[in-house]
């Protein structure tokens, strides 16, 4: 099983962004417990960060042919990109979307995903947590299906 | 380590009603792996329905002084009762908010969630896994602090 | 054939309460309109009031093995009780919302009805006759129709 | 006593036009069906029909002086003709608004009603029986007072 | 010196409709005053009353080549034809809009006037008056400028 | 008879302020207009002009005692000064607001008046002919009625 | 004179519950102060506390026959519950509405009451005080009005 | 293939009015270019104006039999005829929706079309070009289907 | 304990203005009440009024050095006077907003305070009484800490 | 003459991705399209597709000297780019807005163009027609004005 | 060169009042900073702070024949003093308004300047270096253009 | 000190586009002039300008660990970038935003930056001198505070 890991704009400093908001673990930290939870689950991984939104969206083109289904963590292209919601529609496959803190706590306009109707489901608030629970619960729904790419 | 488990108005249907939107596991089914899983991390876990908003709020006043943490699917509750907002708000407990369905691909109103900003976070459109992925991460939540009443 | 007739919160004070507003009848005059109407009918009626959105709920609940259609005055709770709605659309019968005033020529929230795209359709402002027309109506809405439960 | 029934515009194709939503009835159908209950009431009847919004105010003008009720099914014109809405208030008599739809399940558009609060009340949803009920309500709320035009 | 005087829906019902609303002149009454302040200034008028907005719209039409200037009471089309609108600008004509009740003071929806805007001015509020001051004020302003049609 | 004409803020620049929406009329040029209207008619003026809100409030409470109606201006406080409208309702005599330019062409701001609710009426878009009209018909609506203070 | 004091949900956790917000007074202290309060008055109480709006609706409804006023502190129903907006008036007992903090600087949706408009009037953020001015108030307005139930 | 034509309110003065908004070419002259359009084609054209709303809708009734598409440009009953919409959708013809000028260039109200979602299509801002290739797009989806009318 | 009474545009004609609304106690009516309270329980008042805004915020500036607590009616400054309120916030002294009438049942615009989250309370609706109970519950709440200015 | 050709994010799946929305030819098919009628019409054509914003900005920027003309299907990028939208009014050559799809029937953020205003037309909901009938129109447009660049 | 400095309400108290927002220099500090920016510019300042907005509207009025420009900071006025905006539009000098704090970083109602499209641009968030930054652009912007008053 | 220069999507184009608007001055006149002030204040500047959303956010994420502060004119991203907003907090360093237009004189959806929030302060409307200026003022508040990186 083949899944696809996309970190959107300014992940690429977690841990050292305001960590009372997003924790102190790195984005490193992060992708090493997903690949250590991919492994025991004999799941190959992908993982890409961007700050542009046209690579997420390229990254997501490659993903047609190859991945089974598509964890992301969208940061704030969460909020206006219509072009990844477009994209998450277009390539047809199960995609599950992970925030590491809690949006409905913050701004008004964090409330607002403009990708969670073409998602499969949304997990929030977690922190890390929301990234390996959320990795778990893909694994478990492609198994639960067939899995031709 | 106490959990309180609550059931949200028309849960008790689960099953019965509108399969193609809430699944076709009945609330025993899914208080049942619950209590499997409560079991294997050596969980106590309280479970109530009710279509009564104000039985909801009793219940979580009740567990303020037993829970250390509250996994709530509050149904439509989820929409409109700034009560039991308040109840979860009183009591000082982690609390996480769970749906089977994805609201976000259904009607407008229930895109809001009142309770969300109360909560630690949110698990939504994975079926009876939003339940156990949700017990899950609470109980590693509640796992990594402290943990007297 | 059997029918559920559920009368919401404040309505066991009619004829006491605003008659300007609501008709000078009490719920007893019109619960025996209803039942002579039904007894012609050769429909057998059960009649529910209660100031508790819960006990409503319950009371669609029970009415799933039991009747055939619901007439149903929801009273304040059609402004906001996203749950009753929910219990409504999980039954799967025929519900026909009455109001005795025309709600429309009344207060700004009460224009809104988040009951109404679950039933199958409304009466409006006829003052007893509402409930009448109603019962009237659904009968033969039901009569049309195969009836296995 | 004398009836005015008037069907705004599009209502000319009942029966021919998407029949899922409106039902298979003909106008004359209903108007059929409309006539045979005033005969058994000793009502008069008067039916007129049209697509423009200007006819149908002129009809509502000539009602003042003969007609002591209205049956008036305004189809789009209950979104946006503030004229009619004039034109009924202007009138003084008791009107009845009805649809054959569930307005409430349709386009948002379609929820407001800018006669009702001018209208006495409201049927809808219940097919060509919106009407039959209609005006089984309206002479009865007729019969109930002193009726000099 | 050449006007056009329309009178919008329903207003051929006046002083017989809500006469505590719009006063008690007929509107032959209002029209004999404003031939008769016409006559004392060297004007002459024409007079339409329509119910139909696409009658007034020909009305303006037809003064492209014979008015100087347009006196209008749109009556309810004031709140929402867009037609109107656009017909009174085609026309290139000083157009007064006049209000014989004061619509501040009434519903909201009559506090917007989609007409406004293209007119030079308006007169709200003044009974009667609205239309004589209308008059008085527009052959002013015409008599103030050169006046080839 | 006795009225009272005030001039809201910048009014006083009439004239010299933007000729091409206000006219090149100066203030005193109006108010020689109103006094020699006033003076044929045998009505007593009394005009204030003051960029103040406060004064025109007191000027308006100064009128109770002594003036008939109010011919009123209120400039940009006709968007905002809920004060004002509050004075003018307290005063109970007729008062006819008027405006030089076409509010309605103008920014969105200008087209809602908060004191209109409060008036008799409204004369818009005329130029200083919004003020010898306003104050013909304010004569004319004091002499049809009784006039002791 | 009776009187009514209803306490809606979660106000059983006063003194318990975000002390920082709502004071460390708990109910039973306020319910004493009211109740020393009363008797210095010859005013004879009733308290209710429920965190079930069908249960304070019912109170409510019982209160027709006894009591001359009611003092109610309706917590997080103040936001949503037209039900209880309903049942207060329906049983057209002066009803002065409380609350301990100042909702005004809290979140949003704790600025809108759906119940002031039925109350006489509202005391807000004056903490346990307001419960104290609020019965002294109601029992003076009680005491200048004549007293039959 | 035949196609009705159908200009709505106003267009009747294209070439006269406002020519930097709508283009120099008259009403006729477009309909000429549409007429050769189609005879090159093979196309029976029927071409109607009308500046009421209830002959639009007329003109599409009795297209229902005749014509296989509709080419419309229906001015300012774009923005608010929920009638014509209405009759479009009753007719199950394709029907594409055609502006001279570019409505999203213009006022806010002109940016709404209540038509669009039940056209085909929509073509705006070419001038008269907005015709030709509206009419040849029409041509080109109908030749693409069976024609049986 | 020094206390500023502050009463806005228009209370000075209270007693004379719409008694049905605000009451027949005339503003020195008022004063004399407050006066006496105060002179009972040993604080100094100084008491003024303005249709000022100016005024008001002078005032208050002027009772930074003075008063310990303001107790304010803002009239309609209530609505729009951002500059009286962060005049409250500037001097950092308790303030007690106090209106005669209910203003939630009043007009839309009067149900919005811009004063009352920079205020510690507010009480609606208890006529004169309001400022009674006011200046009574902002003694009490400036004796519960310490006093200097 | 030259034209610029953009397509922006996701268009390169078309053909793959939903085809019941976008049809079924790839966008190398349309391209084919596009090229054959530009070479009948002896136009140069430069085409352009990406998924990043910036990439058609600068695509549009590198046209300001080259190009005389731009046909754009903006794609997701339509409803919030206004980074595109400045580009646009920037290089000052007339832009054509083409879409596939019908974009008013679908949701409603879909219904918004921010680039509408800045562009001298839109072509929607023609499938690949929207294309060639675009290419076409801008080819007439352009043809009957000068060209240097 | 001649400037008016335009204090708004409660400036008085800067340095006095809320030093965390507003800083801790006074107004005659800042007033200190501009003269002696001034004089290096050969400038020569009015300066005039009040709380009332008729008399900043007064000190415009009179800068008209006196200042070449305006440097001013409305205060609280900013939000709604749509007087004082008509005052800057009709003195036609340029004008240009600063801010102390970042009023985007605070309440909604501080983003919404009513003042911004009347003046030439707005300095806000560097606290007493918006006064001087404002005054050094102010007088570059004067400097480059020709000066006769 | 070192600083950060960012200018966003379109404005390499100055002085080419809308100089109207944006004046006649190039970007590199811009740099220039910029370069020309940090050399007399011994400020290293580092100017990035970018169309590509992405590249602005890695340029704001180098300048992590080189930059003190940041001065941007983000462009059209103002009005929607959520993600340069999350940048800017990011690296939280102080940042000053600067336009050269007065947005608050063009269109609506320019009045609004969502990036304002998380800057310092905002400099609109004076030309290539928002740029001087606002360098001006950054490199005053870098002064008056600590400077390690």
């Amino acid at each position: 099983m083949n899944i696809l890991v996309l970190h959107g704009p300014n992940l690429n400093l977690l841990g050292l962004r305001e960590p009372e908001v997003y924790g102190k673990e790195t984005l490193e930290d992060i992708n090493n417990m997903l690949r250590a939870l991919a492994r025991d689950n004999g799941v190959e991984l992908r993982i890409v960060q961007s700050n542009h939104e046209g690579a997420l969206i390229d990254a997501l083109h490659e993903a047609r042919t190859w991945a089974h289904g598509v964890l992301i963590n969208p940061g704030a292209f969460t909020h206006y990109s219509y072009a990844l919601r477009d994209a998450i529609a277009a390539i047809e496959k199960p995609c599950l979307e992970v925030h590491l803190s809690n949006v409905h706590k913050r701004e008004e306009f964090r409330h607002k995903s403009v990708l969670a109707a073409v998602c499969v489901g949304q997990i929030v608030g977690l922190g890390w947590r929301s990234y390996t629970l959320g990795l778990t619960g893909l694994i478990q729904i492609l198994q639960s299906s067939a899995l031709p790419v």
